[in-house]
């Protein structure tokens, strides 16, 4: 066989990322150089962005290795537009990618800047824990980051990611947009597939067993308050999200996996996002973990050909909390 | 910040219409050059044309700045085949491209050529009051533009559409096709979320408050007579059309666009589109403007993150009007 | 007119077979060279293959003359995930290329090799009967065979395809999967329109008259059992299908076209496949071909614009043979 040659998330991220650089115009974006040659573009912040944009975004985060696409379903009958995701290297694309998983903080105070980095160049810096269980490893020449920020990272921030990923700061871009934005909104949504791993991930089932992934949810609309902005897009997940996985392994582990998976499982279940967010003082680390998880959720075991299935949709809590 | 090209709805177009060129027996299509050195292609005149020349003309009406799709929908589930339409230009791509407002005639009696222009080149020309209200302008050295029509346009109207472009006839392509074709058929079903912006700004809705947009409707068959097939295309949007508009400014505004909008709000809904057609003995400025519209509406207003839903398909009248 | 390029299947076969040559690890395909020097591209027996790869097999097996797309479809609710088929040549694509009719066998005994051909080079090589009713053949340098199997041909086989292409055995490509694998399960699946196709040519339809056709079925979960694995895709199509097509001719002949096509037409329709298939003592031809079909069917009349609706899905039916 022929040396088949390693994906780099990173590169394919870049190709991407070219289309936005040619027509800044059509996705609303703003692009321009960071004081250490950084490329940076806003996808929401001061310009106004657009789904386009997001729909760009969101398969950046997952380093040009999966299909993010929306679509009319009669699902979720009053909020028909659905985000579609598809990944044929689900773990990577969604967990050494697209996962936010890399904290960013500098300062302090008023000026302080805090972002969860997500986007491929976390698999070059490999520094959260994650990563050891992940075997991916990217080497490229250029890095991409994407923050759900409503503010470029600080000359520290890109000087702490540049060497973390053993490269010039002039090789990496930083992609930037609120959780209110259009595209910040779609971004945010585009994780369905990714909650679901990252879910697995907690509930010790081995990553290198999952093999395909495909995803769905609908579009929730963007909210001016971060809370509740931030609220919705969980929400599209917890009660309008469906995930697909196929599984290496004994059958016994994906049907564990498909019953333990959905978000129904939690005992946070039941209300609007930002109402439970509310109820534990706006403590995210309070709110039970296993709540972040798509609503419905099919688990086939390829090893015996069996399908499980378990959690549903509930639309009138979308209807609750999208209104 | 770089300073962002502007948007040009013709140079896009180009592309498109390279792809039609590239491969003229995929898309069934026939191209050739008119007296006047323009090209021409004919999409389902003297060729049959084929539903892909149809996404390709409708994708090329809104200037290439929107995707139309084919998908499978159980939202209408008789006739499951839906177009899926999505601009993050929804004024531009809608109104100062796809919508059919120019119009072109030249002589009289049996030879007499009349058809309503729609596509980028109306944005150079900008002859149409519509143009005084939206701040889009294109500059391009090709135009294109779209005819609903089984010929091609005569020297004289080529000449008129080139002064008003500002072009040589030979920079210009018209594409064209019957109603009654597949290609036709389906550039007409597409203006879905066009006729939701144009019924906008009949309820004289700000424009430039309108910053994405998305439609579906089914895929209404074609039919050999005019009438009947310019009625089907009609009730896919009336009976079966949805929308969902993202718009700036206060959010009663965004309520009553949506209570608004729909075609039930219609004093004529109720039947299909070519009964109500003859019923005013083939007058169309007969029949109540306002009934030009999707049959299911949302609209989200950005400032506070509400969404307003009114109208409502009607299956039973598309299997009235379709079979 | 200008004269229009013939439509070479191969040739754009070849333009999508790059794509998997480019990034064999994003497909998880394995490329290598058989003793001919022909290219074999092991889409799911060694390596794992993927639901991408299965995507791209299916539009090699079309000759590039159709799309093939999975969305999110409420349709069947429990098995949401569904191939969307679409092409504006149905007959060249589906019958001249996708039909898996070319039987290919060598040898004997434990060694002894067979498979069902499929994809563009039977348009070149032309050995089937079914050619003699199809006007299409291609004139190509390059030729691309898909074969359902977990074994690349061996050179008896690869220098009979190559002869009766009358091309160089380097100039092929071969591509296989097992049923079982994800890809070919993906690309079996597919097949939905095609399998309408080959029924209306049973039914003795003309296959001129038919100009467009769209399909739609859900993916059944792969299943390790070759029999199991054939039985869902199959039950996917004749429970879960649907196909629109656009026929010429009188709307009588589309009526009946539409009546007769359904799968419950068949007198063996009502059980899982592989049940059917284990009650004839795994003899396939003693099953009633009436039931490789669709179920659900649409025909328009293009002449007289009428649709004809018969069968339904069955998602009882899915789900005692997908679980």
């Amino acid at each position: 066989m022929m040396n088949s040659p390693r994906i780099s998330v990173n590169a394919r991220a870049a190709a991407l990322i070219e289309r936005l650089r040619a027509d800044p115009a059509e996705f609303r974006v703003a692009i321009d150089k960071g004081e250490l040659g950084e490329t940076r573009i806003d996808a929401g912040s001061r310009c106004q962005g657009s789904i386009a944009a997001g729909l760009s975004l969101a398969q950046i985060c997952m380093g040009g290795l999966g299909t993010v696409e929306i679509t009319a379903s009669a699902a979720t009958p009053n909020w028909p537009w659905t985000l579609v995701v598809r990944s044929s290297h689900p773990v990577t694309a969604c967990l050494a990618s697209q996962y936010a998983g890399w904290k960013l903080s500098h300062g302090a105070g008023k000026d302080a800047f805090f972002a969860l980095g997500s986007g491929p160049a976390r698999a070059l810096a490999r520094k959260e824990p994650l990563f050891s269980e992940l075997d991916y490893r990217d080497e490229a020449e250029t890095a991409a980051l994407v923050l759900e920020s409503a503010r470029p990272p600080p000359p520290a921030i890109v000087s702490k990611v540049a060497q973390d990923c053993g490269l010039a700061p002039d090789r990496l871009t930083f992609l930037y947009a609120p959780t209110q934005s259009l595209a910040g909104n779609v971004q945010v949504v585009a994780r369905v597939l990714e909650v679901a791993l990252h879910k697995a991930h907690e509930l010790k089932f081995p990553l290198d067993r999952i093999i395909e992934g495909m995803g769905a949810a609908p579009l929730s609309p963007p909210h001016p308050d971060f809370v509740v902005a931030m609220g919705r897009t969980n929400d599209a997940i917890i009660y309008g999200g469906r995930v697909h996985l196929f599984v290496n392994g004994p059958a016994s582990d994906a049907r564990a996996l498909a019953e333990q998976l959905p978000s129904r499982r939690s005992r946070d279940y039941g209300r609007p996002f930002a109402e439970i967010f509310a109820s534990f003082n706006r403590d995210f680390y309070a709110i039970d973990p296993m709540l972040f998880a798509p609503a419905a959720v099919i688990a086939t075991a390829l090893e015996t050909g069996e399908s499980f299935h378990a959690g549903g949709l509930d639309p009138k809590l979308l209807d609750a909390a999208f209104r």
